[in-house]
């Protein structure tokens, strides 16, 4: 029988029929009062969901490249900067940072924990040449949701960083509230948009670092960003990716029209009810059973199963592309992406294609009692699904 | 009366229909081996389009991001390099190389003017100390091309590295017959594919100064991309534009089926009809009058005539989108694109439109004049248009 496509992985995300449609609109120039329109808008929008009235800018690039630009820009080779690591993309922030020569403090945690803001203060208290502090909000690698919060408050004296790739517009990250200096995100995950857009938001304090620092850098230029953003019409100071940001545009209107705290809510229940749903069919979760793991829910895959052969079945059988584990976790857990595009039947059609994949695959589950279990979580909510 | 939309800019440029649609496919997860299957035969067409066996790689990035990534990877901080400035793009990696630390020794030409490689063979005899030559294919912002095959024979004791974003697939370029070691290329221009993208095509000498290289690097490294490249499936190492990337694969099928040496022979019918629209029109070619110059072709604004307000009205009144003239150019030429999805009758109706706008602004100009001398270049030519 045949199945259709569904893209259940924690990023690229699936993204909304309109979006989509809007990929294949012409492609205009970059330098017109016609895009100005497009980019003065998805700027602007951009900030409501960054929850800031920092400067936002956008690179053609992936968050990754978005990041190697705050590396660059608000550092000096030898600088001291604390990093918290709890997964494969702390890790990489710390892999970068060390390439760019700076003095990486890093504060380690196992893979699904997450970062203890007290370790964070004390850290930051023992050590004051330390000048900036960054943090995964959501690990993707894990599911793990570090409390932003939290680590905004224990990190106040120094530059405060967050890796929001996957976090944000799924998990709550209020930028200017909790006193975030610069946040990193990408297009390809809650903000329901094709990969190849990367977002930073710089503070004033963040401004400040950059006027000091000494990173060579062009590409990724905040000062050139801001140059360009202040033209008009506005620009980016090199060519950008064109269609991907008219997308962007009608995503962000969609997600506004949502209302941000009922986005928020939807990734809450939509964790929560994947959580129910794994552990109602016998699995054990990887990580915290947490309402704030909002973005990615991660399971082990139980003995005798091959973790690997379990996420290509899912695939191939039911059409249901779920992520394996990455790093020292690869098959050992799976990975269910619920940051973005997602209602409450993505969630249930996820589950039972793993109840049926493992069934096929020998190992005894009863058919529907994880669905049940993700059921009765859209049914005790109250919310309409 | 309504008109038609028509980008007539040297980049980003119109896309065929069907790569318009392929932007609006579902997105797909890059770690499969779905995704897999299209990297490889777009990496194997990209191949191709360069005309190299060399290592070609793809970033999520324009294509300044992409020569970035080859002041990054090719070169130590304080490294000698001679690039050749010649125009707008010429200056921006003069600029981008002192960014980096590096010495540069700038060879500059004026604006419209063409490299002269017997004083590139010069400088660099002059100099053993100088590692690496930079030219610029395609000088965007003055349709004047260099003759990089002569270029490349004058840098053969050093790592030749041209940029060839808005030539690659537009002017000729034998990269490996003519001996050049690092190509950059971008997705916007002739390859007929929207912004997003920037390509590298590596040599062996230029992985061998890439093992020297000190420079700190993250985003852009070649050997994270090699590697990537490597796994199965492949890959790239951050997540990449997939959906750009699978409307890139249509667009190189297109290229190839109509034939490198076909679309070379297009583009130099365009430019050349472009030329003789300019010219049967009573305005002055900014730049030399050659067939070389076949992917975007400069005019001067006719004295009396404000520029930016003629492209402004090329575009309003006509819906065509021509290019004004950048940095001490602006207001002083416009350009017209043609590399890229161009045929005959783009040409035809931007001569059209340059010549009612002119008349407009009571410019004296024998409307069909330039049309006509357009038209000619095709018919004698004995193409089919």
């Amino acid at each position: 029988m045949q199945n259709k496509y569904r893209l259940m992985s924690p990023g690229p995300t699936p993204i909304p029929p309109e979006v989509s449609a809007a990929g294949a609109l012409p492609i205009i120039h970059h330098r017109t009062p016609e895009f100005g329109e497009v980019f003065t808008r998805v700027n602007e929008n951009l900030k409501r969901v960054f929850m800031t009235e920092n400067d936002v800018f956008i690179y053609a690039a992936s968050g990754t490249g978005a990041f190697e630009g705050v590396v660059q820009n608000l550092f000096s080779p030898g600088d001291k900067v604390l990093i918290v690591n709890n997964g494969n993309f702390g890790n990489r922030w710390v892999k970068m940072g060390r390439a760019f020569g700076l003095e990486v403090v890093e504060l380690e945690y196992g893979w699904g924990q997450k970062a203890d803001n007290d370790e964070v203060a004390e850290a930051l208290a023992n050590d004051p040449e330390i000048t900036a502090a960054v943090c995964v909000s959501s690990e993707t690698s894990t599911g793990t949701v570090n409390d932003i919060q939290g680590f905004a408050k224990a990190t106040e004296s120094v530059v405060t960083v967050v890796d929001a790739i996957s976090g944000l517009g799924a998990c709550e990250l209020r930028t200017d509230e909790w006193g975030v200096d610069v946040v990193v995100a990408g297009s390809q995950k809650a903000l329901m948009t094709p990969p190849g857009l990367g977002f930073v938001s710089v503070s004033e304090r963040a401004w400040r670092a950059h006027e000091e620092s000494r990173m060579p850098r062009y590409y990724f230029d905040w000062t050139a960003a801001k140059k360009a953003a202040a033209k008009t019409p506005p620009q980016t100071p090199w060519t950008p990716a064109v269609s991907v940001i008219m997308q962007l545009d009608l995503a962000l209107r969609q997600l506004l029209d949502e209302g941000l705290e009922n986005v928020f809510e939807r990734h809450v229940l939509l964790g929560r009810a994947a959580r129910a749903g794994i552990k109602g069919m016998g699995l054990r979760l990887f990580g915290p059973d947490e309402d704030m793991n909002s973005a990615v829910t991660a399971a082990w895959v139980p003995e005798g199963i091959d973790g690997k052969q379990l996420v290509r079945a899912i695939f191939r059988e039911h059409g249901i592309q779920v992520a394996g584990g990455q790093g020292p976790m690869e098959g050992r857990i799976f990975r269910i992406g619920h940051c973005g595009y997602f209602d409450a039947y993505d969630i249930i059609a996820t589950i039972a294609a793993t109840e049926l994949a493992l069934e096929a695959q020998g190992y005894p589950v009863e058919l529907g009692k994880g669905v049940g279990a993700a059921q009765r979580v859209f049914s005790k909510s109250g919310a309409k699904v």
